[in-house]
């Protein structure tokens, strides 16, 4: 089976067909610019919806909305307002997502159970209902209303993130699409589900599939992805599915499915990346590789323990080639490993050998380190587990920008 | 039993009777200026002994040394240097260890299994053994030499942390003191035995019970300090009773147990809250207070989530009370908890009440955030226990000084 993954240039949500987007400007993130932050997702048909959710014990309001609204598997449009998170806001924050979701409804002509609410930004503040109720209507959609919905969704990041891919399905070699957007860049680390992330697919997929399909992509690719430690109440990740491109129903072990995973675990992945590279004041993204681990688990833990450390995070970005940091936060995340059988590798360059320090030329330590894209390696040669996990450097920028988010 | 606890001014580690101590430059941590790097504590009688370490995997060399010269619970001596950590150098680090320990035996005319070893600096670095070599002689003992000792043990710490009490113990109320010097302040975390701290007193303490005081003094101080998430392979907490006092033998649950074991305490918290405080590039300390829990382990769990947090450091330090963030650490502490019974008090200012944001006046928050020590509460209203736990702001002064540190 050769693979005909295929990622499209601008693709992003409105890439697969019947899907229509659109944003406004509604005050809620800034009452000075006219940044949008107030965005629909539409299909055409009714979808196969699931998402996955933030582990916070806090749940935003529109999480708890949005948990609710899938339990039938199934939704047809997606309400986003960035500016707010409607975070710890008790009973007036859950009936604000609930009436954000049915003037949604009204609009578009849908029941409000079919309507999925996100929002990002301050916790702890009431959402600006009057903000929302006289925007909604301001709101057009069209095919080509992806970039604005990504784009709404932005706080601090500093790039809009979409993408989308183009595959063929099944037995008829169905041509289908998944695209997505997501938002980072702060308050993101994986012992959550995730982020804020919407994606859509034209191929018809078996909701329970498409569920575990989910989770699968989100665990190798979000859940990898590591800013700073915090995670946040509001993350959701959430995939409509419309079978709009007329391919077979894709579900668990039949044909077809083994691709669609492929393709929405390459939709996940390169929004992570995105998200790690464009964390919170971060000027290279860091790739850390743990092979040779007894298992998974363990190979993640030790990856994402690497990828998070602060001390590891500000030697990348001082081009510091401090190799004992990479080792110590390996030693304390709790993996598996024999010091004296563990390498450590900068791409090529061997630092550590079976636990004991190599002499290196620190001009190239320090030119891979002075990289858009910092590869570090483990191999702790004790097992066949591998995992890859994405995170940036600290800079001073990181600490500027959320010393001052509210003020 | 009225409690008689004092906190000597200028008490150090050299305050309880018979310990003697002294440091040099060796040239470990600079070779440019005179900065001591190399010390040694004495006992004039044999001790008692015991010590927390690390818990990171990767153990330096001279944990590994202290570990087995103190299975015997007796020792003499410590030697410490800073500006090389001696981890991750494999045989050869630890026979450095082991010949440090038999130089200064050889110099106080012990046997090398009563002297421990510590190190603290760059990890991956052979230790300079010839410096050592060369230095040990030179260092002068004395009962004034804890201030320099203190000094010695220093990396980034702005200043060296050392403190002593005194108090009456058993039927006879003999006067004992003890005395701490410890270093922060960089890779420091919690989910590690903790930092380098060194302790000595002149009572006499059956060695079991020495154990079991030590750990629970480290369990309610350096064990809720964090400063950046990171836990050094070179953590050691290490005390020595010399009984020089003339004390009963304290024993567990035996007179004088209770008012050691409080005194031990006091030691510890006042050398933790002083690394905490020192954190680098700190500008705050903060304390937060988790009460009503339903456990101890929660409570603990989620007083560190919350010190931890790199976006509440990062809020605090620009005294920004951008309080969603407290409540989203907590939420992701994994402590058991109610959204709607929680509340939040920065001193005694309301924020969130049963999950609710209050309306505060923000420039009082502000000023409360901008105060010396920053006091964070939460009541979960769900159970009775409590925990404390402290650290730091996170500045642009961090980064700058984790970005350049073997540079």
């Amino acid at each position: 089976m050769t693979s005909n993954l295929d990622f499209i240039s601008t693709g992003t949500i409105t890439t697969p067909l019947g899907f229509l987007a659109g944003a406004t400007y509604a005050g809620i993130k800034s009452p000075s610019d006219s940044a949008l932050d107030l965005g629909i997702l539409y299909s055409e048909a009714h979808c196969a919806a699931a998402g996955v959710f933030t582990t916070n014990r806090i749940k935003a309001a529109p999480v708890t909305l949005c948990q609710r609204n899938l339990k039938d598997s199934r939704a047809q449009a997606i309400v986003v307002n960035s500016g707010c998170a409607n975070a710890c806001t008790g009973e007036q924050g859950l009936a604000y997502a609930a009436e954000t979701a049915s003037l949604t409804a009204e609009k578009l002509g849908l029941t409000p159970e079919a309507v999925l609410v996100a929002s990002t930004g301050v916790i702890g503040r009431a959402l600006p209902m009057e903000l929302v109720r006289n925007s909604i209507d301001r709101i057009t959609l069209s095919r080509e209303g992806g970039h604005d919905l990504a784009k709404s969704i932005t706080t601090t990041d500093r790039f809009p993130k979409e993408t989308a891919v183009q595959t063929n399905l099944g037995h008829e070699k169905t041509a289908i699409a998944i695209g997505g957007i997501a938002k980072g860049s702060g308050m993101i680390h994986p012992n959550l589900a995730t982020l804020l992330c919407f994606l859509a697919t034209d191929a018809a997929v078996e909701p329970e599939f498409l569920k575990e399909a989910l989770r699968k992509a989100v665990d190798v690719s979000f859940n990898m992805v590591t800013i700073d430690g915090d995670t946040s109440p509001n993350d959701s990740v959430i995939i409509l599915a419309n079978g709009l491109s007329g391919s077979e129903m894709i579900e668990s072990n039949k044909p077809g499915s083994e691709e669609f995973e492929k393709a929405l675990e390459a939709v996940c992945l390169s929004l992570a990346k995105l998200i790690a590279g464009d964390g919170e004041g971060a000027t290279r993204l860091i790739e850390v590789n743990v092979e040779g681990a007894l298992t998974v688990t363990d190979a993640r833990m030790g990856a994402r323990a690497i990828a998070g450390s602060s001390l590891v995070k500000s030697a990348v970005h001082g081009s510091d080639p401090n190799w004992g940091r990479i080792i110590a936060a390996l030693g304390r995340s709790g993996v598996e490993m024999t010091e004296s059988k563990t390498d450590l590798y900068l791409d090529n360059l061997c630092l550590m050998k079976g636990g004991c320090p190599q002499s290196f030329d620190r001009a190239q330590a320090r030119a891979i380190l002075n990289g858009a894209e910092v590869p570090v390696r483990i191999c702790l040669n004790i097992g066949d587990a591998a995992a890859t996990a994405w995170g940036c450097d600290l800079s001073q920028e990181y600490v500027t920008i959320n010393s001052e988010y509210t003020t």
